[in-house]
């Protein structure tokens, strides 16, 4: 085998994963990872909420106790017991036995990230079109770009989806000559933009996509973590058929042990666990007994509590340092839960190119390009508070507003030809559609 | 959404996993986990064999002490200290810095199955050819059903994959106007024959592919499970270029971990981290540091002789029970190493047909059926002797070989078109090609 002949191979491979934003993202942790910078551009949990030693305690006994179970091969659905536990996980947010949810129908996966994965590889062909909200998860991206299909935005406000857009959007691709697979949609706390879809919506858009024979696939890691109340009912719960609910522990428990879930169509369970054995042939059987231990054994509802009241902190200091600090005309979501807010800058500034500047000021964000898969967004940034603490997230403000100024005084003795990105801004629909969020 | 478009959906997936026999061979396990069966159908290690109490003090201090690292979020290549360690584990089967090893070039993976269907996802598309030694690993026919891609075996004997053979086969390929992707092998105590590809052979088969442009994609779960004496180094040990490296930590320490890695040609490691990242993010943070801090803290290589020794004398008792008890023309592989023997029952039986026979007789093991894409291996049975005990092993043979007795006993009353399934393998090549192992 020559050199030549593998990298011809590569350059085939290479129209997969051209424009794949992953790497970008991962480059840009390594540098907001320096402990000189504020980082708010993760989406970490904050795992030092744990009660670590007794996690500790925990995991000594599933591999002394337990060993010849828990670091043994598995099935590929995942075990009972985690299946039986996930039920009552979900019951807390309306999925229930009333609406269908069963453990036969749920299926374990590695991560919430798998379960989008295991749900694109039954459904999507190369040049399929899928629906999702604009901006939307930048590893939901990763996964419709890997299976070569076409991402359409659908635009949020305030109150999440927009559901003329929706309908609009399905009325447009439906002109062009082809069919929406399904509607990819965080309807709570959504990640990247903060926003919660109302309950009123919720009802108009399972409409309009059950008109349109549009399959859903919800997806659920921040549902349990609000904090002004609880979220509107999940869209599981208001329908049996056509909804895929994925969601995940890794926002409630601990990512780094990657165990999340699908609760499936009946009619599609089979061919998803046929799809997981291919794929890593069981879920870690040590990372679903700790789970299914942690949910059996200790107080999980109580952790969701802490881990509420330490995120809400943190976004009031958030939300408090960007209202005394930023300046005018830069715009943000209030967000009532999950780990993100979606802030968007004054006119004719570009978060991406941006984020030099700001990484020499010590501050860091994602621009909100990674969460388009169109190149929209680069007015906007996410800004995560769910791991660095309030004084650490006011400073990062700080930082950010310094630079922000700066940006806009280039751009006032400049105009809007100067070295900010914002000649791209001026594009008509340069930053079309994006949502108004604001 | 009605079911019945779910149901149209359900439809179009079917194709993809039409053929497929996983779910097969689970519902066959199902069956095999009775107590009252002993089950030579498995591919478990014997995870007793571990000092699972060091383990389990092992795992607590992961949790405890470092559990704000080990239970977050990693990076989609693996942490760089589980890299260096997979490259200490490799250099021991002599693919070291000197064959251009390195901590670079390895991707962390969920298990060997999730490192195979990665190069798949890289490499193939709907239609591709894939050489695979026939027969072969039952989750390699999963991963390449699942890419809609064709299998095309290549026979062994009792020194592996057959040189000339692998030339015919990529001629044949070619003369219908395609080109293999790549040669999916075993070539170390073969799953599932038990055979080793030997010293001389490795060059020949190295030197064709080279010739044909062919990539290899060496597959290597149990190459340092040898009982008599090392194995031939790897193919990657011999070459630099074109030549994937997959193994697991699943068979040398815990399957219920799932951990695995590629050593990736330098050209597409970014391609493969980009693909993980898309797939499952991160590989557990938890289970690769359970893993790293197994072999930087706990005696592994003195374990890895100890589960040699295990499976040597599980070898030996299964090895001379069947040469006791089995009946005239029945013949079996003598693996000196790892965990399988492929035995090939006298003329005329039939060993899927045969199954519930010897379910019903308390044994069980896997058709031979289930490792070939191509429906060959009717004739055959794999036999696991990795995870039961010497007397259980024995047991199960005196059980299969009453069965044996009692099929012939049938085929010499009815003749060929009795019960057993018999006729079909009456069918001229209805078990071609079938490979020479006997």
């Amino acid at each position: 085998m020559t050199g030549t002949t593998l990298d011809d191979y590569t350059d085939r491979y290479a129209r997969r994963v051209r424009g794949m934003t992953a790497s970008e993202i991962r480059a840009l942790f390594a540098v907001a990872s320096r402990p000189e910078v504020v980082s708010l551009a993760g989406g970490a949990p904050y795992i030092a909420a744990l009660p670590l030693d007794a996690v500790g305690e925990m995991l000594a006994k599933l591999g002394a106790e337990q060993g010849t179970t828990t670091l043994q091969y598995g099935i590929g659905q995942g075990t009972l017991d985690l299946r039986e536990r996930i039920c009552e996980v979900m019951a807390l947010s309306g999925i229930d036995a009333g609406c269908g949810a069963s453990p036969e129908d749920v299926v374990v996966t590695v991560g919430g990230q798998q379960a989008l994965d295991l749900v694109a590889r039954l459904f999507l062909d190369p040049g399929d079109v899928v629906l999702a909200e604009g901006p939307t998860y930048v590893g939901a991206l990763g996964v419709f770009q890997a299976a070569q299909a076409q991402v359409v935005h659908v635009p949020m406000d305030d109150d999440g989806l927009v559901p003329e857009a929706l309908e609009a959007t399905i009325a447009a691709v439906a002109r062009s000559g082809r069919r929406a697979k399904f509607l990819y949609t965080i309807p709570t706390y959504q990640n990247p933009a903060g926003v919660t879809l109302t309950d009123e919506r919720r009802e108009r858009v399972l409409d309009i996509c059950e008109r349109a024979g549009l399959l859903v696939v919800e997806d659920d890691p921040y549902g349990q973590l609000g904090f002004d109340g609880d979220a509107p009912a999940p869209l599981r719960a208001r329908r049996r058929h056509g909804v895929f609910y994925l969601s995940t522990f890794s926002k409630t428990f601990a990512p780094g042990l990657r165990v999340g879930w699908i609760l499936a169509p009946h009619a599609v369970r089979d061919k998803l666990v046929i799809a997981n054995e291919a794929q890593v042939l069981c879920p870690s059987t040590f990372a679903q007994a700790a789970v299914s231990t942690y949910l059996a054994t200790m107080p999980w509802r109580e952790q969701l509590k802490i881990y509420r009241e330490v995120y809400r902190e943190r976004r009031d200091a958030l939300l408090d340092a960007l209202a005394d600090l930023m300046p005018e005309g830069t715009t943000w979501t209030e967000p009532q839960g999950g780990l993100f807010v979606w802030a968007t800058l004054p006119d004719g500034l570009d978060a991406k190119a941006m984020m030099p500047r700001a990484i020499a000021a010590r501050v860091a964000y994602v621009p909100g390009t990674g969460f388009y898969a169109d190149g929209s967004g680069r007015a906007s940034m996410r800004l995560n508070y769910s791991f660095p603490a309030p004084d650490r997230i006011r400073e990062g403000v700080r930082r950010l507003a310094t630079v922000l100024e700066q940006e806009m005084a280039m751009r006032r003795v400049f105009g809007a030809v100067g070295g900010t990105g914002a000649g791209r801004r001026g594009r008509p629909g340069a930053d079309a559609p994006g949502p108004d969020l604001a």
